[in-house]
C-alpha cells in the first residue's frame, strides 16, 4: 500500500509499503476513505520529539473496513467506521470507568495518512454508521477520529459548566473544537486567544464570544479586564508548550480547572503556584470512545460541523506539502484523501 | 500580651508583646482559648522556608471575642468562636465561588499561639457557637480552625465519592484528617500510608480500613496490589513534598484526581506524566469558611471527633517543648493553652 512515512525531521514522503494486515483475532483493517494531519505530527516532523527510524505516521482516519479478525463481532468488511485515535478494549476496568485512553490494551493507529490502516481492538474500538455518509459529512465524521473528542476533553476536564466564561488557548483545530466545546456545553463567554484571521474566523464561527489576538501576559491582561479582574470560570489549554501552560494557569480564577489537552512538551508545572490559587489542573489523551457516540450524533443530526477545521485538502501523493502548509500556518488542518 | 515568637530556626519562645488589637473597622480581637502548632509551622521552625525577622506564629485557635470594630456585626463581645486560619470577607466573587482562601481581602491569623489573635474581615470569617462548648469538645473545635477542614478540602478536591479506594499520603493531623473526610464522603476503602504506630492508630480510629507502613515505591506497589493492579479511585496528598506528591500520582488509576493541600515546597511537576494516565491534581489552601458550618455540626452532634489529632497539651509557656516534640515526631499535633 502507499503509505506516509516520516524519515527524519522535515523529511515526508509517500512510498509504498507493506499492506496494513491483521496481526490478531481482535484486529481489523480499515481501507482510509479520509486521513488528516494532526498539530501533534508536527512534533516529530519539526525534530521536537526524540529521533525515530523512519516509520508510518497518522492517527486520524475514517474509512470502510477491509478486513476483521476472527474475533470480531461488531463491524464486518464494507462498515464505514470512525476509527479513534486511540484503540481500547471498551470491557477493561479503565474503559468501564470512561478513560478507554488508559485501556488495558491500549493501541494506536499509526498508517492513518496511507491507503489502510490497522485497528486494534476492533470491536472495543469502531464506531460503524448505517450506510454510506454523504461527502458533505467527511470532515465533519474525520474530526471524530481525534481533534473534536480531544477538544471536548479538554472542555469536560476543565470542567465547563452552563455560564461560564471559558478561556481557549491555542488555536489549532483542537483548540478551535475546545470553543466549539466549551459553548456546546454551556459557556456563556467564550474567549479563544488566536492572532490568525483564520482562525478567529472558524473561532467565530463556531461560537466564540471574544477574540484576543495576543499572547502570554498580554492575553492574560486581557482576559482579567473581560472578567472584571477574576479570571475565568475554565481554561482550555490545546497547545503543549510551557507559555501555553503558563498562560492558562495565570487565564484561571481561584478554584478554576485548566482542562489540557496539549501534548506536554518539556512543561514542568511549580505545584506552589497551583496551590496558592487553588488552581486544578485535569486532562491527557482523549478518551474518545467514551464521546465517540454523544458526537456523533450532533454530526449526523447537522447540528456541529467541525469539518471547518479543514481549510485544504490534498491528494496523498501531496502529504509533504501538506505538512509544510501545516508548519508555515499557511493551512489550519489538511485533509488527505488517499 | 504572652505570644510565641519566633526568632530564627530552631529559636521559639514566649515574650510580652503589644496586644493584638483593632486596627480595622472589619477586625475583631480574640482571646485564645486554645491554639495549637501546624505542621506547617515547622517549616520556619526547621529553616526551610526563606528567613524573616522574629514575628509571632500560630495561625489555628479557638476563643472568646474580646473586641470588635466598628462595623462589626455577626459577633460581638463574649461569643465563643472557631477562627478560620485565612479570613475572608465571605462577600466578595471568590468566596461566593466558595473559594474564601482566594478572597480579594484575604487575611491570615498571626498570633494563635498566644493570648490574643487580631482576626480581619470578622463578619466573614467568624462563626460563633450558642453559648460555651463543652471542655471536652475544645479539641475538636479547634482542628476546625485549620486541620479538619484542609483534610475535608483534600478529599473534596480529589472527588472522592461513595464506594472509591481513596488513598491518604501523609499522616500527620491533615492527613488523619483526611482519612476522616474520605470516610465521610463515603470512600469504602481508605488506605493510610503510615509508619508510626501512634498516627495509624488514629488512621484506624477515623475509619481507614487498610494502613500501609511503607514509603515510596514500595507503598506504591502495595496499593496497586490492593486495587487488583488498577491504582485508587481518588488521593489525598498531606505533605507537600516532592516524594509525596510521587507517591500520589503513581497511587493514581487513570482518570483519579490527586487532591493537594500539603504546602509545597519546591515541588515541580512534569506536566507530561498527568498527561499519559489522565490524572487531576486538584487542591491548594482550604476555604475553611465555606466547609465549616458542615463541619461544626458533625463535631456538635457528636458525629465526628478530629480531636483525637491531639496527643499533647501544653501551656504557653511550654511551647518551645511543644515545637521539639512535633519535630521529633514525638507528637502528632500539640494543643497549646495560654
Amino acid at each position: 500500500m502507499r503509505a506516509t512515512i516520516l524519515h527524519a525531521p522535515g523529511d515526508i514522503r509517500v512510498e509504498e509499503v507493506p499492506d496494513a494486515a491483521i496481526e490478531q483475532p481482535t484486529d481489523a483493517v480499515v481501507r482510509v476513505v479520509a486521513g488528516c494531519i494532526c498539530g501533534s505530527d508536527l512534533w516529530p516532523y519539526r525534530g521536537l520529539n526524540a529521533a525515530t527510524p523512519p516509520r508510518t505516521i497518522g492517527h486520524e482516519c475514517i474509512g470502510v473496513v477491509e478486513e476483521v479478525g476472527s474475533a470480531v463481532r461488531s463491524v464486518r468488511p464494507g462498515d464505514f467506521v470512525i476509527v479513534p485515535f486511540c484503540h481500547s478494549d471498551n470491557t477493561c476496568p479503565h474503559c468501564r470507568a470512561g478513560v478507554q485512553s488508559g485501556c488495558s490494551n491500549l493501541g494506536f493507529t499509526v498508517s492513518g495518512q496511507a491507503e489502510y490502516a490497522r485497528v486494534t481492538q476492533a470491536d472495543g474500538t469502531l464506531v460503524a454508521l448505517v450506510g454510506v455518509p454523504d461527502e458533505h459529512l467527511v470532515p465533519s465524521l474525520l474530526t471524530l477520529s481525534d481533534v473534536m473528542p480531544t477538544g471536548w476533553h479538554a472542555s469536560v476536564a476543565a470542567r465547563v459548566k452552563p455560564g461560564d466564561t471559558a478561556v481557549v488557548v491555542g488555536d489549532g483545530a483542537v483548540g478551535l473544537c475546545g470553543v466549539l466545546s466549551a459553548v456546546l456545553q454551556g459557556a456563556e463567554q467564550v474567549v479563544a486567544l488566536s492572532r490568525h484571521a483564520p482562525r478567529q474566523e472558524v473561532a467565530r464561527a463556531f461560537g466564540a464570544t471574544h477574540v484576543v489576538a495576543a499572547r502570554g501576559e498580554e492575553a492574560v491582561a486581557a482576559v482579567r479586564e473581560l472578567t472584571g479582574g477574576l479570571g475565568a470560570d475554565a481554561v482550555l489549554e490545546c497547545v503543549g508548550t510551557s507559555e501555553s501552560m503558563d498562560t492558562a494557569i495565570d487565564c484561571a480564577r481561584p478554584g478554576a480547572t485548566v482542562g489540557f489537552v496539549g501534548v506536554p512538551h518539556g512543561v514542568e508545572i511549580d505545584a506552589g503556584r497551583l496551590f496558592r490559587r487553588n488552581v486544578a489542573l485535569a486532562g491527557g489523551m482523549a478518551p474518545v470512545r467514551a464521546y465517540l457516540p454523544q458526537l456523533l450524533d450532533l454530526v449526523l443530526d447537522g447540528r456541529i460541523d467541525p469539518g471547518q477545521v479543514f481549510d485544504s485538502t490534498i491528494d496523498l501523493a501531496d502529504v509533504a506539502e501538506g505538512y509544510r502548509a501545516m508548519d508555515e500556518r499557511r493551512a489550519i488542518k489538511v485533509l488527505v484523501r488517499p
